[in-house]
């Protein structure tokens, strides 16, 4: 008999050589009909190898991460299979999941693979995929290997073979004709793969390399139920209506240019006025909860992150230092706020008495990405977080805590955000020989957190080991409007840079202690939230947010001096808008409007002018009739 | 007969070999008793210096700074003789005038020169003035001047002489007993110098070379009359106590820190608030005017200020390019806003009817200087400007500049500054092949810059040939409370960097053309503004400004309750401020909340409890006597 720990805590006892689809079914049949492979002492396993030890083991399905890469990972070979039936010769690289399907880089020879291969690549698949073909794991020496694909033909994993030890278990995967080196895991067999879809083809050099051939990337997603590709494939059209890029350039909010620089978002009105209006609320949010607001550099010595630690980390991946013309000084762009945040603490002594001393900054940074792997405002060179440090006593931690979910939480209502939840990163118990800090304080800083947490009744994960070794953690993840899971801010604690820059406050026994450091951010940067808010809206933004809240249309230009009149009325009551004075019709620029997603049109004319109403309208809702000046400042008033 | 043109273009016939003095009395004996020295072509002479052909001629008193220099110069040299009397055997290096006073670089041997000798060295001096020397001027050669500097012994004046041409006319001036190498021009005699102050000795390298001796370096200041000296050194008295520097770091308003590198101010709390208040003053006042807000990086590549013509101009005296890990792109910190705002402007075609368009931004500069150049928040190495880009047709030109005028005189007097005026920079009407730009435009900026100051009754000075080679422009200077002046914000119009970036509009004809543009900040820089308006109001600033508008200082700590409820009635009313609740007596707090120049102070013990009222003391002038909240409040807002 072999123990198998569950993730539960809870330990069974099983025959050895049982599987993880016996266990499942050992506890229900519908949980083994959803078992794609198993998670054996934290490594993916095929749901169908024999356990012959004891080992802790999760059952993973569809819902788990490492469960849909182990699908997709499946379909893979499902689709070399067909490429393999439909274009005989073909050769095969790699072909791994992905977070969102799966590819095969191939060689078709003198074919060239196209969009209109798709269909018939799809009901290849499916057509395989009914024969219900199983995964089968062979263990093989390196030289069988090469044998096998020697006799194939199949240069491509003859060189992948070449590269691994001589002495090294290999496997090979087969299911029905098609056989891969493949270290596994799979599914059972293929007749979980109800649905397919080829996304796209594209080139990509052959181990990334550019001096060698370019093959043909092949790109697919699977599902084992049709409705979840259908499902799939709408979120995809509503995301790409939703692209923050696309909506960032329709509706004005920021540019980018090739002369200033790519990852550099540059913002334009619209885009400034709705970030200085979130950052206004969030300034005002923080004066009340006791934050004093900083000014930094955006330049420091490299002493300065020499001192922090960051340089030695990052220096030579960062924007590379600069120089002066004279003095042989070298500064480097700030890559984060705290180092400077320090040096405002250590300007003069403190006292207890003083603590927390929370500092707030928005506070623009630099990092370095290669700019293939920039993304509009998702994924850029430059960005501004809503930066802030809290130094305080150990025993202030909870407190701090409190203060800043409070905060947090508040932000993400305020924003319409409802779904998130907390990820609290502790230390890996068995190694606190990683961690810095007196195992007292890491004891404090956890509970903390994890008092602080329960008390405002946030939904929260735990992950042990995944604390950086600097303090514990909480991140949040919000869920958009698509369903779609995106990384927020970070609540750290830290006791490393108060170390390094040797700051101190003077105890109530008059003595000098070590402040702990807060480093939080509710939004995280001010460019990556934004971009998840124009997707999670779809550019319509909460109207108190909305950079243009009206658009009055006149009629004609007749009615031009009553418009005005109009939108001094409504700016008496802090409601901003425009005028459209174009010598358009009024169907064109109720049109123009609505694209512009701006919330309500103001349509006066002759009747209007002489009754002192607007004509409502909503966008996206159409016509709310007439309405007196005063009665729709009420009606806009209750909206907010 | 020889012609002499003076200033205002009069042309006037004297004898040749007419001394300016002479002319100076020809014209009035009031005039020739201040007449100091003259210009002559563009010259500065010795007024007792004959003129033997026509000659441009500007007279020259103490009200000019030339004049100035003209008499802190021969006073050096009259120093100099007061210290050959003292410390017989001295030997003297260099001498001049300084835009301050003068010096005189000395080796006195053995005897080291302090500070107990300075009123011994001022008596002397003045002895010495009061024998009413002539300073005369003696032209000699080369060969002459080696002869006499070592039959005196003085090796710093030979190697003086050594670096002449061995043709050059050198003169020599002899006043009393001392005879000095120097180029003059001198004032007519020593009996004018009638106040002498000597202000610091220093060490000095002979040559500025560090590899040299060190020589002595005496400090003087002189004037013409003993009151004026009694004032100088009042002013100075009172500039001491109001720097920036002292009252920064003591009102915690911003920081220095050597890590993060000097030049580069950091805001404290205080100050972050003071800077966010006059930013947002000046965003609301700029909205009212159509400014439209933009955000732009920090940086930007090598490639925009090779368009924009910056890195040609100041590249190798920038900090230098940023290299990227990867990539090999370079960038560079951005000096100057502009060329991101050209960007913008480019990101889409424009139309005639969307112009004027106002780009603002309070945008942080970055821009080298040499440490030793540094000083406060007047230079930095990094700045904050209130910046501004108006692109416009040609014809709007006047239009904007009246917007832009009433602005800035605006937010000159909410600031308290009443006194200052413009210096009009229009170009060298002989010269025109110098500007870029056609002659019609430039008619056009130029009167359409003349015709706005006029309509708003600016004070103003016209300088010919000071415009940019791109434009004319328009700088501000404000008188600060002592009296000095300050350059502050610049209106400039430009048609070089449109051009560069090839910008365009389409006009009412349907063809392209070209915008004008207009760079204007009224504050210049943040941090220079309030480096001055800290001077200005000694830290007492208008009080819709001062980071904290009231202390409220409990008796003891029993009645802190009481004070949180006054806090928070004010706060209702938009009144900010904090209570003091350390345990020191209520004297110490006063004393305390004077030196923070906190505006008022509000007491609160048993009888203000009782009576739901306050204590009011205003800063610096004492009790105002008890007062009810209401009552306070009323009054507060009558302050504002």
């Amino acid at each position: 008999m072999i123990n198998i720990t569950f993730p539960d805590g809870n330990v069974r006892q099983y025959e050895k050589g049982t599987t993880a689809f016996e266990i499942a079914r050992s506890i229900s049949e519908g949980l083994a009909r959803n078992v794609l492979s198993a998670k054996v002492n934290g490594e993916v396993w095929d749901a169908t190898r024999p356990l012959n030890e004891d080992a802790t083991m999760q059952l993973l399905t569809w819902n788990d991460v490492d469960g849909k890469k182990t699908f997709w990972h499946s379909s893979a070979h499902l689709m070399a299979e067909a490429l393999e039936a439909l274009f005989p010769g073909i050769k095969f690289g790699a072909g791994p999941a992905t977070d969102t399907g799966f590819y095969y880089d191939v060689d078709p020879g003198d074919y060239k693979i196209s969009q209109e291969d798709f269909p018939k690549i799809e009901q290849k698949m499916l057509e395989l995929a009914r024969e219900k073909n199983t995964y089968c794991r062979k263990p093989v020496t390196k030289d069988e290997a090469i044998e096998f694909f020697k006799d194939k033909g199949d240069e491509y994993k003859l060189e992948l073979i070449d590269k691994r030890g001589a002495d090294e278990a290999l496997t090979l995967y087969e299911q029905g004709n098609f056989v891969d080196l493949c270290k596994g895991p799979h599914i059972a067999d293929t007749s979980r793969i109800k649905a397919v879809k080829i996304m796209n083809v594209a080139g990509a050099y052959w181990q990334g390399d550019e001096s060698r051939n370019q093959m043909t990337r092949v790109y697919g997603v699977s599902f084992p139920k049709q409705k979840e590709l259908k499902e799939y494939l709408e979120l995809l059209e509503e995301a790409k209506k939703r692209d923050h890029r696309k909506l960032g350039a329709e509706l004005e909010l920021f540019m980018f240019s090739e002369k200033v620089g790519s990852g550099l978002p540059i913002w334009l009105p619209n885009g400034t006025a709705l970030r200085e209006r979130l950052m206004d609320y969030l300034k005002a949010e923080q004066e009340k909860r006791g934050y004093l607001p900083v000014i930094t550099p955006h330049i420091g010595k490299k002493e300065l992150y020499m001192t922090s630690g960051h340089y030695e980390k990052y220096g030579e991946d960062s924007f590379q230092p600069i120089h002066t013309p004279r003095e042989g000084e070298e500064f480097l762009l700030k890559p984060m706020n705290c180092p400077h945040h320090c040096e405002v603490y250590a300007n003069r002594p403190h006292s207890y008495k003083e603590l927390p001393l929370r500092l707030a900054e928005f506070g623009t940074v630099y990092r370095y990405e290669q700019s293939g792997e920039l993304h509009g405002l998702s994924r850029v060179r430059g960005f501004t977080q809503d930066d802030a440090h809290i130094f305080c006593t150990p025993d202030q931690l909870k407190d701090e805590f409190l203060n800043v979910l409070d905060l947090t939480v508040g932000v993400f209502r305020k924003m319409g955000f409802e779904d998130f939840t907390a990820q609290i990163s502790l230390r890996d118990p068995e190694t606190p020989e990683k961690y810095i800090g007196t195992t007292e304080n890491w004891e404090k800083a956890e509970t903390a957190i994890i008092e602080a947490t329960k008390e405002v009744e946030l939904k929260t994960v735990t992950e042990y080991g995944e604390a950086a070794f600097y303090g514990p953690k909480l991140d949040f993840m919000i869920k958009d409007a698509l369903g779609r899971s995106w990384q927020l801010g970070t609540i750290q604690v830290d006791y490393n840079l108060p170390d390094r820059f040797e700051l101190e406050y003077v105890g109530s026994d008059n003595q000098a202690h070590r402040p702990v450091m807060i480093h939080r951010a509710p939004f995280g940067s001010m460019e990556r939230f934004i971009s998840i808010l124009i997707e999670h809206t779809a550019g319509k933004f909460p109207l108190w947010l909305a950079p243009e809240q009206f658009a009055i249309l006149p009629i004609s230009d007749k009615w031009e001096a009553y418009a005005e009149e109009v939108k001094a009325q409504l700016a008496v009551h802090d409601i901003r808008g425009f005028i459209d004075n174009r010598t358009e019709s009024i169907g064109r620029k109720i049109r123009d409007t609505e694209l512009k997603k701006v919330p309500f049109m103001l349509i006066v004319g002759e009747k209007e002018a002489e009754n002192q109403s607007v004509g409502v309208r909503r966008q996206g809702e159409g016509d709310l009739g007439a309405m007196s000046i005063p009665e729709f400042i009420e009606f806009f008033k209750g909206q907010l």
